[in-house]
């Protein structure tokens, strides 16, 4: 299976501005299927992502980052939805009504811990105030979180609606920006600056061509391995290595949008297969890592209209059997994700004078080629 | 098995206060254990109730009940807890954390659906303040609500955090108010007036003697039966009765106290009861309905401290064999709070100039004499 | 909403072999919808009933019943299908794969507690001998069972591979046998002999003309009440009546049939809601039952077949908002059912010499009688 | 945190007999936890595994594989436990009580699929016919599989009661057999030959001490990574690789042992853990893949008498904020299991003529040099 290059030529001039490279420009391989045009969760067509950054002064570091299953009014066009709970030390909202219902009805909202409610206050805000929705009485909010805590003074709940509101309205389709941005501004990752980060993996046409997109809050410890490589291990910088109660506590965030018509059983499926890219990088689930993965889809014949006539959904779903190639794309997409959080974080000083340094990549660049992970041309382009 | 009256002797002054009769009052005997003194939920010692009305102009009919596992900071000595969804047609926020660690840190909230998340804000404003908690960065409010938006100008979202904050910190022992107050303020149940009620049941000695409590915010449909008496359809007004497609839908929030040192997964078990007595009134957890049940334990040595240097807990928790009495009372203290719910509720006039009529007592209770199954003597006092 | 008469007119015949009057011959109503032509769960096309009752000497009191959602090759035919556990104290085999998949595959079995390995090695006999599965290798039987110990000689473990063929291949559509038949043959309920009981529900055409079709295999306990009548009280014979410690163990099976075309997850719904007809009758869940519901759809376009070239399912599914009036017809009916099984039983004796009696009609008709919920004239026709 | 060479000196003897190395013999290091002395689920003081190994002709390749928490009576001295189903497509037998009671209380058998049943029901055997369990008329029997039905005549049901008898009493302490022996001689894992594997690791003293063992059953496929190499995609050999709608069906059973103290709340989650070891070997939970994992404690203090006067468990439970280190053991000891299932298994011919390879170990070992995941000087002693 060979990897189309047109697409990463195409993306030269946005990592010239960026500054930063992502782990495919590396050479990095993560897994056996390619990714999209922009290995990004934008890739599942019709989903934007916007970001709100909340830097100020010494002590604030922190942000909203939206994402929007499509452009239009999401109450009255719901879509297929499940939340998958990795592990519950968390205060992810919402996700009762998804199981129950099988759907979504508002953006997705990730931010910090102590925000959570302020967000969700803000998506009632948006969903009461959109043209055909003044007759609605009742909203489902879906807001995510990881504790960003340690860099950020989360106690002062800096995160305001019109933050939230403008995450939303900011929403873009096209390039994601990853690292420190957003709801992953004050995140920490396996002791190294984390954030955010995307990644895609798109199916050859004969197993049914569907794009799986996932984007990722870093936030969560254990024993970094990239590519396979043991990079925690040899910077001597894991779970348990300095002193025994060292933590591996946080949270991540996975939020997984395919154009699929999966029905709400089949993404819940598919969300649970997102925690296995967590594992392959060295997470660990630890006991207060809020782990949750939220999985949508966007295909059009799949949506849920909020009133309708026909006591009928006329849905065509993808059968349990195809849903393996599926499974997969969520596993590679999630450990990329999770990857170009780290590669695209940058060293932060916050709350307390606490600083957390980025990912060395001097250093990890030679763990992985020493373990032949990259190859030593492309490294360096 | 008798019941003494005793208490019901004592509550007199209070009941020619309050000018409404519960269920027991009028001889009604739902289930075959015997209450505690007050039949409420702060039977169960060291619990504590406090609610908030919100009623302002013509369409304001809302507010806020905060039950309190104890008086202490819940945050510091966190209690044994369990969620259990029976539909998740439902805003409930924290039970994810609840279920993945077993325990519950803050007071519980009930409001309508659209102040989840001020109430949830209230929460952790509350809990980060508290005395000993300055280090806290990450607090799980767990908050239920009905829809009172047939009654009450939702949309305008009237709760406040002061009114959330009041709510908890007016909470006392003792009778609990019922009907049209705090969260009850404007629901609507079985189509006429509900509200808040509660009611318990004490274990004789041979089995435990332990109290089971139960609070409900009562906003559902159905086929109301009182007692066994198939009053909706007596009196013409059942789901599906006038127009076949009349809702049932709302909402019920029920919370069970027990002081039995119960596990979380015994929690759970006796919170999957309480819906056996929203059946048994009539409920048929509609559609839309969100229906979930909060359970938690007071007992002492089940608590858990947030800190704590011993690796172990020193349980001591009852036997799975023990729990049958304890399902049965759980049963039944649900299937009359939501019964004191009803009785205790008045007819309420509010938004759009909507009007709800409390259950009209003369007939249910005509009705009941028919069934023999009130005491003629003993209904009117 | 009137009854139409004529089906209980074509039953006299049969009424008048059975010797027995099921619930609705006695003019007990129950619920508010209308059953179907045979008040049975045949009463959803296409679904057979069969059963093999094994009575031997003076201690084996046992049997099969088999309920096949279609007359087809179910492997190659399957049907969507949800298990929902009320109360896990139980060996229901096969539910992990129903809720993974959403279908079920094989005929659903129900007999005794220890005999379900034997039913379930013949499930997959029969499924490896159809014609057409000749190349399966993969099989997942789903046999649920309650705990006829106390009547049967269930160590001894009398079920074979052929009672459970027979069961089968004996299955067919009409009438249900009821009472002491297949595996209610050796149960017991409310402390009165129990056994396998029937009942449906029709939907008015206008919200959507659904069958929904239950039976129960009743073996459990709690506080009796018919039709809302405390029968249990008033007999004196209920949990923790006479001594309180006695049992209100035992297990209830239940399985709900629909011809609405209905999606895994909204059948889960609905198999949750047939717990609420076993709550209203009086049972309480308790920890020693084993209480289970298995709920399938026989809808020929919901149906997934084995083998399929088209990667998608075309499946139209009844939306969410329509599913309430199906919730009300699920409780109804297992409420019946479940009163017709204990209708039906008659006094047994069995293992060790013990004697469980049938619900004393007398006495239980006059208490109905009293609280007026019978007909008079209907009551002895 | 270095490695005690101790245990692996005493098993030298052992590895000539057996003629295999396993993981570590090759210095391959998974994870940053030290195993415990002999790298085996039979670390966990009192637990013991037999093997049935069944090969008959050209076409049966099959057994049984029992695991005995302690070497007593499992019904009378039950074992908190729990299930994890990481995917359901499996017949798994016993979740439901094991999920609701929260014990144990039979030994544990892994088989092929098709003889689920006839292990459930020699496992009753078993139980009924100990000494004590005279009068024990209920029995949940757990029992796990994969299907072996590509090298075995599934079909043809070879298994009987007496293997598993047989398996159970010849059940043992010690070193355990790898490779294709029980439950594993037939299974296909990754596309090679598959099988038992185990595997420990023992936490510092400073953070409990506790060992956490694993056993696997290894049948399931995906993308292979031996200690983080991509060892499949440089074979060639991968879900996806050859031809698009290759297979990565199979399953993949996984039991869990610890002496901590655990509440079957946090044996679930510590069970969910060891699916993170599935995912960094490169397992995708196919569609057709049933994962399950069953996870036990076999700390004295916490297990569950089936009789008792007393009314309290009595026990000391580790804490939540105490389960990271667990967690992490059981995903290295997982993933080290696996690949010791695969290292020990052997080209397998069987049913049809089909040959199914065992891992090329040659260019295994070279893979793993080149990307210097061994030690050069380790890798041959």
């Amino acid at each position: 299976m060979k990897r189309n290059l047109l697409p990463f030529l195409l993306l030269i001039p946005f990592l010239l501005l960026a500054g930063t490279k992502r782990a495919a420009d590396y050479g990095l391989k993560i897994g056996v299927l390619p990714p999209g045009p922009l290995n990004a969760i934008t890739d599942v067509k019709g989903v934007k992502v916007g970001h709100v950054t909340i830097i100020k002064g010494d002590s604030v570091r922190t942000g909203v980052t939206a994402i929007l299953p499509h452009g239009g009014n999401l109450f009255q066009e719901k879509v297929p939805a499940a939340v998958y709970v990795g592990n519950g030390f968390g205060k992810l909202t919402g996700s009762t009504q998804v199981e129950e219902l099988g759907n979504l009805e508002t953006p997705i909202i990730l931010t910090n811990t102590l925000s959570v409610p302020v967000a969700a206050g803000a998506l009632i805000d948006y969903t009461l105030g959109l043209p055909g929705n003044e007759a609605v009485r009742s909203v489902n909010p879906l807001v995510g979180e990881t504790n960003d805590g340690w860099l950020n003074d989360i106690r002062g709940r800096h995160v305001t609606k019109q933050h939230v509101l403008q995450a939303i309205h900011s929403a873009k389709s096209g390039r994601v920006e990853e690292g420190c941005v957003g709801a992953g501004t004050g995140t920490v990752c396996f002791g190294f600056k984390g954030g955010i980060g995307t990644a895609s993996r798109k199916l050859p046409e004969s197993i049914g061509g569907w794009t799986v997109g996932v984007l990722v809050q870093s936030n969560f410890g254990g024993v970094l391995q990239i590519a396979g490589a043991p990079v925690g291990r040899e910077l001597g910088a894991f779970y348990l290595s300095d002193r025994l109660n060292s933590t591996a506590d946080g949270s991540c965030m996975i939020v997984v949008a395919t154009d699929a018509p999966l029905s709400a059983r089949n993404l819940k499926r598919l969300a649970k297969r997102a925690l296995f890219g967590l594992a392959r990088i060295g997470g660990i689930g630890s006991n207060g890592s809020g782990d949750y993965v939220i999985a949508f889809s966007t295909a059009k014949e799949a949506r849920v209209p909020y009133r309708q006539k026909d006591a009928f959904q006329q849905n065509k779903r993808l059968r349990n059997e195809r849903m393996s190639p599926l499974f997969l794309a969520a596993i590679e997409a999630t450990e990329e994700a999770i990857l170009n959080s780290l590669f695209a974080a940058t060293t932060t000083r916050g709350f307390m004078g606490r600083e957390v340094e980025a990912l060395p990549m001097d250093k990890v660049l030679n763990i992985l080629k020493q373990h032949r992970l990259i190859n030593e041309r492309r490294e360096a382009p």
